[in-house]
């Protein structure tokens, strides 16, 4: 089969795509079949694991309204989702930009059942009206979990323990997870006495690692000088163990400081003791964003790659503004960046058999179409059509459409209502060697010794 | 687990619904576990027959251009899809309300290569903008393929034979598949004299099977009683051989009467060498709406559902539309209504192991997630919580948790940081027995033995 690719519609700054109007909308996915088939794969793979530790999966629809919805979306969702009316109720729709809040307004609405804790999960797509210029993605393909329902260090651990299962799963092992804790940074600047409006610039200039303005912010308030030394170098601070002892000391006896850390402590340990110490990675400067996060929140990096894979957290709170409080954890990772992430890993994936291709007259079609399910039943990809295949210039032909579409052997037919067949074998460059007849139940093994052990 | 439904909101006639503002909008699919589950399972043997024959998946992007798309749509698919602005650049969206005319714009942009016939199979939602009164779906499932760049009987078949193998593949036994072929009735109303407009009217008058309005179409204009009673009687032709012979009679020598006939009796014939027979139904009354449709057309109708599965035929003349002329046929099926025609047959496949539950102290967590771990890969599905598991109080409690969940096992350690456990067994209504201690190997065969037998 030709070699075709994962296509994404870039801002392309080719005269070709500047000169005339697009045909495709900037950033929208188009995933031809050998991307389609990968991304299937690593679907498949990503579920096997879901169903084996209990989460099960939730499609949800594709768009809602934004009245409903808006209560769950982050400021930064608001901004960048797809409005647009319904004609028939005269109220907005919005496309979703974010599956964590439907679920949580799902379950709000008691939709997954009532027994806790609940395990969801789900592969779908997310949208974000983003500039043409920005050049990002518009429509993003997502896996994630939620757990929903309690809010322990060992759930912590477990929806951690299941992400890092899923990415050791996929064959990657250049990956990050850091982990961090909102509820940290929060306490050290209510303890500044910084105003709720300072705090929340503050909060703002942190998740962007702007530290010039953090600074300016906390000057025009006139923080303390201590204190706002922590603050500006709280954003900084990752690594393993010795970051949660520096933590420890600015700590003290503040409780508020305290449990953010002992709860990091914990979760950390946990996934220690469940081996994936190689992986994990410490850091108080790790915020989501803040968005709807208020507990230990988490991202993924790949080595090499320059972007998160995804990431998640706690949002105890999220649920609650639908209508029903229940404390929840969840993640979310980006398949279209693990696919790129997985590009080195996928050639082992590519072993699947060429297909074969069974021809013959249309009055013969009938065994024809014996012949090639018995192949498929094999396991075997077959293409049926139909023509000739006794004569020079019909094999020539045969040999043309075999070698322009990847197929190594044609099997044809022997004579006008007889079982028998005889394969040309393609996987010869220099000839077009034709097999001695054959019965139908002798061509999947001849098939596997002389054509596939070959090409 | 909790048994949990397909949920699709409805315009509900409920007092509650009426009065209070609706949170989701109408017609729009949320799958529930069970649902999503099983739509899994069914999309899985569909695409596992989709490889086996060839056809490659390809995942197209959620909304494009409406100006671009818009020349493959039908009139009905232009005055239900969804629009809407793209702010940054001021042209408007649309939402795919069909992949056939996706596909046909990206196989005419060359983005699934030249070597041809191209097999593109697909599986995603369409939308459609219905009003909330109509109460029919905004969101669709569907999966579907599309056979491009050949226009012969034996593709015709091959189309069909795949439909039938997949539907087969599904359990399905009561269904069919009627055949027609729009040419025919096409000949018989430009052979009647009818204006162009009359013409058009007709085939919309036909497609509905609005019987007295065709007549009035005929009348108004003056057509001899003969070929109107004729054009009248065709839409209720369908049966076997018999409705090939009838309409051979009413061909006479009309070359574009006869060669839609004879290309119905050649595929007819070649599904029945492939072992179809039982499925297939001709019905010269069968239009598909002639929307795109140019040749070979069929329905696949499940009995007891009253409407149609799915259907498909040959649009030659749509890629062209996108600049490049290519023959081409496919199909799409109704995954939604997939899933009702096969209820009956879904009990089968719900033997999946219930989950069992390990629970232990934190202090035990790696151990317990050693002992999870083990039995994941054993191919259970395993919930790790923390808990108590000593004394009547505790073990009440976790009856209940299992009991409420459909847990027929909890598996405990045994004491502080050995690798023994033992098995609270909850399959007993009246006892809540308790294993001898188990080393971790024992525990898969041991479940099997005196869980899972029972439960």
């Amino acid at each position: 089969m030709a070699r075709r690719v994962f296509s994404r519609t870039e801002t392309s700054d080719q005269p070709s795509r500047r000169l005339s109007k697009a045909l495709i909308p900037s950033g929208m996915a188009t995933l031809l079949p050998e991307a389609a088939q990968r991304v299937r794969l690593l679907e498949q793979a990503m579920f096997e694991n879901f169903i084996k530790w209990g989460y099960q999966e939730i499609i949800p629809p594709t768009f809602e309204y934004f009245d409903v919805l808006a209560a769950g979306l982050s400021s930064k969702a608001l901004e960048t989702c797809y409005k647009f009316a319904d004609w028939s109720t005269g109220r907005i729709l919005v496309l979703r930009p974010d599956v964590t809040a439907q679920i949580a307004r799902m379950v709000a609405m008691g939709l997954a059942g009532q027994t806790l804790p609940i395990r969801l999960c789900y592969r779908t797509t997310v949208f974000r009206s983003e500039p043409v210029h920005a050049g990002r993605e518009r429509e993003i393909f997502q896996v994630g979990a939620e757990l929903i329902g309690s809010d322990t260090p060992v759930m912590d651990a477990e929806i951690l323990a299941l992400l890092l299962e899923l990415l050791r799963g996929l064959g990657l092992e250049a990956f990050k997870v850091s982990l961090g804790h909102v509820g940290f940074y929060q306490a050290l600047l209510e303890k500044s006495g910084l105003s709720a409006q300072g705090q929340q610039q503050a909060k703002m200039a942190a998740a962007h690692k702007d530290l010039p303005k953090l600074e300016a912010i906390l000057r025009a308030e006139g923080i303390d000088s201590k204190i706002a030394h922590t603050i500006l170098e709280t954003p900084d601070r990752y690594g393993r163990e010795e970051v949660l002892s520096w933590g420890r000391r600015v700590a003290g006896n503040n409780r508020a400081l305290i449990e953010p850390i002992e709860r990091l402590d914990m979760v950390y340990h946990l996934l220690k003791q469940a081996g994936f110490q190689d992986h994990l990675l410490i850091d108080l400067g790790e915020f989501r964003g803040f968005e709807y996060y208020d507990g230990l929140v988490f991202d993924v990096f790949a080595e090499g790659l320059g972007c998160e894979l995804g990431g998640g957290g706690r949002y105890n709170h999220l649920i609650g503004r639908f209508g029903r409080d229940l404390p929840s954890t969840g993640f979310a990772l980006d398949v279209d960046r693990l696919f790129r992430a997985r590009q080195a890993l996928v050639t082992q994936e590519q072993n699947d058999l060429p297909p074969v291709l069974v021809v013959s007259s249309i009055a013969q079609y009938g065994v024809a179409f014996k012949v090639s399910q018995l192949l498929r039943a094999q396991g075997l990809t077959v293409l049926q059509e139909q023509g000739a295949t006794h004569g020079a210039a019909h094999r020539e032909r045969l040999r043309h459409r075999a070698r322009q579409a990847g197929i190594p052997a044609v099997i044809c037919l022997a004579a006008k209502a007889s079982p028998q067949t005889f394969v040309l074998n393609a996987t010869d460059e220099n000839s077009w060697e034709r097999s001695p007849y054959l019965a139908v139940h002798e061509l999947p093994s001849w098939l596997h010794r002389h054509v596939y052990a070959r090409s």
